[in-house]
C-alpha cells in the first residue's frame, strides 16, 4: 500500500507529479518557457537528421525511439521513422560532432510545437542531452501520449560531471555498468571514472603485466576487449571514462602477482577485509618506475581520454618508515617528509603520463606546489583543498559532499555547491572548479544494490552540476525525485525491482508489505558508522540483510514531511487523513514484523526495530492530532527523552520518524 | 493484494507450501525418505570435498555458499567454509569429473541428519545436481535457517533434457543466456542447444567468413571469446551448449553478407518480419559445400559438443524450383523430389561434420532413410516423427509439445510424456528416445520478457524429463510452481521483477494493482493466434503491451482451481471466503481499468478484457454462491453462451475465468 500511497499523495500535493511535465525534468534546464498546446505522439512520427558526423545521433535515436516504443507499445522502427518527408515530426541540426573534453559545447535548443519539434545544437554532445530531456517530456492522457509545447534553451553549469565507480571492492560487470552508463546519460552526467585497483582487487587486464589481473582479481576483471567496448558504449552516450590505479597506496592487489613492487617483502594476497592497509609501492626502486612506465604507457594507450588519475590517497607512510632503503633514499634525495617522498614519486608518474599525452589527476593529497599546474586536484577531504588549489592556479573537481557510499540522504549532497554563492573565490578561480563527481565506494555494496544506492540520489547531484546555482529547493527535488526513478527503470536500472527481490527473499514470502512499511520509515546509518561494527565487513558478507534493503531517503518520512508542509500551507484534509495512515500503518508494523521473524530468522534482528517504529508511530499520531487541533508547542521533556531513545540505531538502521516532530511544532493560523 | 493472497491461499491449502520442504522438490527426485530431525545452518558450517578433479565442485560449492549467504544473511566465506575440520558439516565425495555427453552418470545420493550432510556421486556431475537439490532444501523457521533430514537416491529418467534458445528472431546478451544456464542449473536440465542463424539474424562472430556476422547480426552477435566463456560457464554447471546452424532454409541473414550462397540472386537484408521466406541455399552449387566446409570446420572448432545441430527445417522449396540449375542438378543426379535433394545436401554436410568428429541432429525432415543410423532426429511437427525414427534405429529428442513460445499453460507441456505409459514402442526403441527440449522461439519475446516467458514452465518440464514417470500430477505441479519461482529469484532470473516493472511503466505509475488483478485472470492467446493479428508483429514491435505482462498459467485462475479443489475435499470455509474474494477483485477491475486508460493510452485496449472479466466475475460469485448452497448443476443455456461470448479474446488476451465453471458443477456431499 505504501508506494501506492506515496504515488498518490505526491500527485495530490501536486496535482501533476503523476505523469511528466515540463517542471518535472531533472536536471532542470537553464532556460524554459512553456507552450500551451500539445505534439501528439503517434505512430507515423517521423525524423530527419542534419549533421556531418552521424554516428553518435543515429544510435542515440534508435535509443529514444525504443524507449518511446516500450512506453507507448507504439512501433517505431527507425528505418520508417528516419525515411525521409516533407515536414518531419522530429528534426535534429547540428553542426559538428564533438570532443570528448570538459568545456566542449554541450548546450541545446529544443522547441517543441503543436506540430513539430526542433532540436538544433552546435555538437552532437548537445543533441544527446536535448533527446533525452524530449524523452523526460512524454506525458500521457486520455488522447494518447504528448509532448506539451515548450521553449528550452539549456546548457550545463560545470563541464565535469562525473560518476566515480569504485570497481575493485565489488567487481560489477560490463553489463552493469553499461547500465549505469544509461542512467548516467539520462540526467547529462558525462565522466565515468572508473577506480580500477585496490588493495582488494585489481580489475583490468593487463597484457604486459598479465599477473596484475591474473592474481590480483578472484577472476573478476574487465577484459581489454571489454573495456574498449565500454569506453565505445560511453562515448556513444558523449560520456568520458577516466582510468584511476590508485598509487602508491591501496596497492595490495599489486604485490599479489608483483611483490617486488611493494616496500615490504611478501608474498601477499588481495585483501577481503575494509580499511588502510598502509600496502604502498616502493618508490625508491628504479625498478618500479620501469614497472609503471611500461604499464601506465599500456593503459594510455587503451584509455583515450585526456585525464588519467592516479589516486594517491592514504599513503599512511608505515611501510615506508619501516624500510631502511627508503629511509636512505629520503635522506640522499633531501626528501623530509613522506609527502615530499609522494611528490617525489608523483612526479616521476607525472613524466610518464606526460609523455603518453595524459593529464595527471589525483586525490587531493597530491596538492603539492612542485607539480606544476596543469594537474587536477580531486577534492574528497574537504572543500578547502579544493578552494586552496584553484587559489593556488590548480583546477579541481570536487567529491567531498557527495560520497554516495555513505548513505546520506539526497538533500545533503544536492545543497552540496561546488561554488556557492556566498563564495570567496574570484572568477578565475572559480573558473578553475571543473564540476564533481559521485563517488561509489564499493565496501558495502554488490551487483544486486549497486542500482539502489547510485540512483537515484546521483540525479540530484547532477541537478547541482548541471542547472543554474539558483535551483535548491529540496522539497521541490524530492516532489521530481520518484518521476527520475521511473524513469531511470524504463531506461534498465534496478532501483526498485531489486529492493522488491530482496525484501522478497528476506521475508522467504511474497508478503513483503510490513517489510517494506518497515523499511520505508527508516534509513542506514550515515557516514563510516556501518564500517565499525563488530566482526566488521569482508568482501564475503552477504549484502541482503534489512539494512541493506533500507534506503538513505526514508520514502514515508520524506512523503510525510511534505504532507505536512502541505498540511500547514492548505490546511488539506486529505493531507492530515494520508498523514495518519502513515501513523496507523507505522503502529502496526511492530507486530506484524514480530509475527514475520517467527519465519523468517534473517527477519529477527529487525524485531526491536519494529518496535521502536510502532512506538513512534503512536507519538507522532498523537502529535499530529494535537498539532492538527491547534497545539503548537513542542513535546514535553519526558517525551522527548522517549522519542530520543526510540529513535536510536537498531541492526544499522535509525527510524528517522522523530524528524517529523519538529515540523509540527509552529502551527501556523488555522484557515 | 493477489500474490498477497495467492502465497497465502496456497500455504493455506498445503500448510507447508509457505517455505520450501522435501516435498516442494522440483524436479522430484527418483528415490525420497524424510526423517524427523533437522540440520540446523549456522556460521560454522564446513565442508569437505573428496575427489580427484573439483574444477567444477570448488565454483559450484561457492555458488551454493554465496547463495545460502544472501538468503541466511550468515556470512559464508568459502576459505573459511572449506578449511578441514574433523567433522565437517557437509561431506561432498565423487569417482571422477563427469563426460558432457548424454547417458554420462548424473546420479547423487543425499543424505541429511541432525549433525551432518553427506552427497556422494559417481561424477562430479552428480555433485552438482546434488548442491541444487540441497539448496532447494533450505527451510526457514523461529530457531533459524535448517535442511530437514532426508535421504534421497536420485537420477534422471533422460539423458537428454533440454533448453533451446533461439537468439536470432531478438538477440539475448551473455549475461541473460548465462541467467538462463544458472536457472538450467537450478532444475537440473543439461542441454543448451543455440539456434544460432535465422532469416532474421546470424548471431555468432566468424573468422573465416566475417561477413556472415558483420552484415548478418545488425551488430548484435556473440563473439568467439563470448561464446567461450558461456561455453565454460556451462560446462562448470555440467551443461552442454550445442549450436544450431540452421541450413538450408531459414539462411537470409547468411546471403546478407555471401549472396552467392542463395539459390537466388541477392542482395538481402536480414529480415524484419516473421514467416517462412524461402530463402534457401544452393545445393547445387560446388562452392556452396566449400563455404560449409571452413565455415563448419571453423565452428566445430568453437564448439567443443559432439553434437552439431543442422536445423533443417521449413525448406519450402520455391527458390529451388524457381532456379533452372538447381532443376537440372536434380535431374544429372536423379533426385526425383526436393526432400531428396534436401537429403543429398545432408548427405554433404554430415561428411563434413563426421571427418571434424561431430554427430549431426537435426529437425525431423532430415529424417530419411538414405542417412546412417548415428544422427539423431530432433522431433517437432509430431511425436510420430519421433516415434518413426526410433523403430527406424535412430536416436531422436523430443520438442513437439515443448514449444514454450505458444503460451500453452505449464499443465500441458508437464503431460507431454516422450515415452508415455501406454507406449508401444518396444524397450531397444524406447531406449532411443534420448529426452527432450523445451523450445523458445524469440519472434514474440525480448531481453525484457525472457525470463518470464521461459520459467516456471520449464521446470516443469525439467521435471518430467527428470523425474520418474509416475510423477504426473498437474495440481502438485502447480503447488511447487510459485516455490520454483522463488527460487529462480534468488538464482538471479527476473520472471517477477521484469513483470512488474513493465506493468509500472505501462501504468504510469507505481500503482499497478489492478492491471494485476486484471492480468492475472487472463493468458496471452495460444499456439500461432498472435502470429496472425494486423498488421503483423517484426523485430521492432515493442513487447510491451498487456499481452507482455500476462502469464500462460493465469495465476489468480490456477489459485482458484486449487481453492476450488480444496473446497470439495474439505469444504473449507476459508477457501470459499477466497474465492469469493478473488471474484469481488474480478468484478472490481473493470471501472478500475476504465478508470486507469484515461491517464495511460496503452492500458486502453484493455477496457473491454476487463469489463468481460468484471461480468465473468460477477457470474463466477453467483455460480460459486449455488454451489456452496448444494446446487450442483450447471448454468442456463443464456448463461452458457454468455460465458462463451465473454470468454472470447480481446487485445490478444483470453479471460480464462470460464474454466473454472465447469470445477463448480458436480458438488460432493455437504460435510
Amino acid at each position: 500500500m505504501n508506494s501506492f500511497l506515496l504515488t498518490f499523495l505526491l500527485s495530490a500535493l501536486t496535482a501533476t507529479a503523476l505523469f511528466a511535465q515540463p517542471e518535472n525534468l531533472m536536471p532542470v534546464p537553464s532556460e524554459i518557457k512553456p507552450g500551451q498546446d500539445r505534439f501528439l505522439l503517434t505512430s507515423d512520427f517521423s525524423c530527419s537528421i542534419s549533421g556531418t558526423d552521424q554516428s553518435r545521433v543515429l544510435p542515440a535515436v534508435s535509443r529514444l525511439l525504443k524507449r518511446l516504443s516500450k512506453m507507448t507499445t507504439l512501433t517505431f522502427d527507425p528505418d520508417t521513422v528516419l525515411t525521409p518527408v516533407q515536414t518531419p515530426s522530429l528534426q535534429i541540426s547540428f553542426q559538428r560532432a564533438g570532443k570528448l573534453t570538459p568545456g566542449e559545447s554541450e548546450s541545446y535548443q529544443l522547441n517543441i510545437t503543436r506540430n513539430s519539434i526542433s532540436l538544433s545544437a552546435e555538437t552532437d554532445l548537445g543533441i544527446l542531452h536535448g533527446l533525452e530531456t524530449l524523452y523526460q517530456l512524454t506525458e500521457r492522457s486520455s488522447a494518447g501520449f504528448f509532448f506539451r509545447s515548450v521553449s528550452i534553451s539549456d546548457s550545463p553549469r560545470f563541464p565535469w560531471r562525473g560518476l566515480m565507480l569504485d570497481v575493485c571492492r565489488h567487481f560489477f560487470t560490463a553489463e552493469t555498468v553499461k547500465r549505469q552508463i544509461d542512467a548516467m546519460s539520462l540526467v547529462k552526467l558525462n565522466v565515468l571514472h572508473l577506480h580500477l585497483s585496490e588493495d582488494q582487487g585489481f580489475r583490468i587486464e593487463s597484457k604486459t603485466y598479465p599477473k596484475l589481473h591474473e592474481l590480483g582479481s578472484n577472476g573478476q576483471y574487465f577484459t581489454q576487449d571489454e573495456m574498449r567496448d565500454l569506453i565505445r558504449y560511453a562515448d556513444l552516450r558523449g560520456i568520458r571514462v577516466m582510468p584511476e590505479f590508485d598509487m602508491p597506496g591501496h596497492t595490495t592487489a599489486w604485490m599479489a602477482g608483483y611483490p617486488e613492487l611493494g616496500s615490504v617483502p611478501g608474498p601477499v594476497k588481495p585483501e577481503k577485509r575494509y580499511g588502510i592497509f598502509g600496502s604502498t609501492m616502493n618508490p625508491a626502486k628504479p625498478e618500479t618506475y620501469t614497472f609503471l612506465d611500461t604499464f601506465l604507457t599500456e593503459m594510455s594507450g587503451l584509455f583515450p581520454d585526456e585525464y588519467f588519475h592516479i589516486g594517491g590517497d592514504e599513503n599512511n607512510g608505515e611501510q615506508w618508515d619501516a624500510n631502511p632503503d627508503i629511509q636512505k633514499f629520503k635522506t640522499e634525495n633531501n626528501l623530509a617528509t613522506n609527502h615530499d617522498l609522494q611528490a617525489y614519486f608523483n612526479g616521476k608518474i607525472l613524466d610518464i603520463l606526460t609523455r603518453n599525452g595524459k593529464k595527471m589527476m589525483g586525490w587531493d593529497e597530491i596538492y603539492q606546489p612542485s607539480l606544476p599546474r596543469n594537474i587536477v586536484i580531486h577534492s574528497w577531504r574537504g572543500r578547502d583543498y579544493m578552494e586552496n588549489s584553484a587559489r593556488d592556479g590548480y583546477r579541481s573537481v570536487l567529491s567531498n559532499g557527495y560520497y554516495i557510499d555513505l548513505f546520506y540522504p539526497a538533500e545533503k549532497h544536492y545543497l552540496n555547491d561546488p561554488v556557492p554563492a556566498a563564495s570567496t573565490l574570484t572568477d578565475t578561480e572559480k573558473a578553475r572548479i571543473l564540476g564533481g563527481e559521485a563517488t561509489m565506494w564499493a565496501e558495502l555494496v554488490d551487483e544486486e544494490t549497486l542500482d539502489m544506492r547510485i540512483w537515484p540520489r546521483t540525479a540530484a547531484i547532477a541537478e547541482r552540476l548541471w542547472s543554474p546555482g539558483s535551483v535548491t529547493d529540496p522539497d521541490e527535488m524530492y516532489r521530481r525525485l520518484p518521476e527520475i526513478t521511473r524513469r531511470l527503470e524504463e531506461t534498465g536500472l534496478n532501483p526498485v525491482t531489486n529492493r522488491d527481490k530482496m525484501l522478497r527473499r528476506l521475508a522467504g514470502t511474497d508478503q513483503i508489505q510490513a517489510l517494506k512499511t518497515l523499511l520505508n520509515a527508516v534509513e542506514p546509518i550515515e557516514g563510516y558508522k556501518r564500517h565499525s561494527t563488530k566482526p566488521g565487513y569482508t568482501t564475503f558478507s552477504p549484502f541482503s540483510r534489512g539494512v541493506d534493503c533500507a534506503l538513505s531517503d526514508a520514502p514515508d518520512v520524506i512523503k510525510a514531511r511534505l504532507l505536512i508542509r502541505n498540511y500547514k500551507k492548505t490546511g488539506s484534509a486529505a493531507a492530515l487523513a494520508e498523514l495518519t495512515g502513515l501513523a496507523d500503518a507505522w503502529i502496526s508494523t511492530g507486530p506484524k514484523i514480530k509475527k514475520l521473524a517467527e519465519s523468517s530468522p534473517a527477519v529477527r534482528e529487525l524485531v526491536p526495530l519494529a518496535g521502536s517504529v510502532s512506538r513512534l508511530g503512536v507519538l507522532f499520531k498523537s502529535r499530529l492530532k494535537a498539532f492538527a487541533s491547534g497545539k503548537t508547542t513542542g513535546e514535553t521533556k519526558a517525551k522527548e527523552t522517549e522519542i530520543a531513545s526510540l529513535s536510536k540505531p537498531v541492526a544499522e538502521l535509525e527510524p528517522v520518524i522523530a524528524r517529523l516532530f519538529d515540523e509540527l511544532k509552529n502551527h501556523p493560523a488555522k484557515k
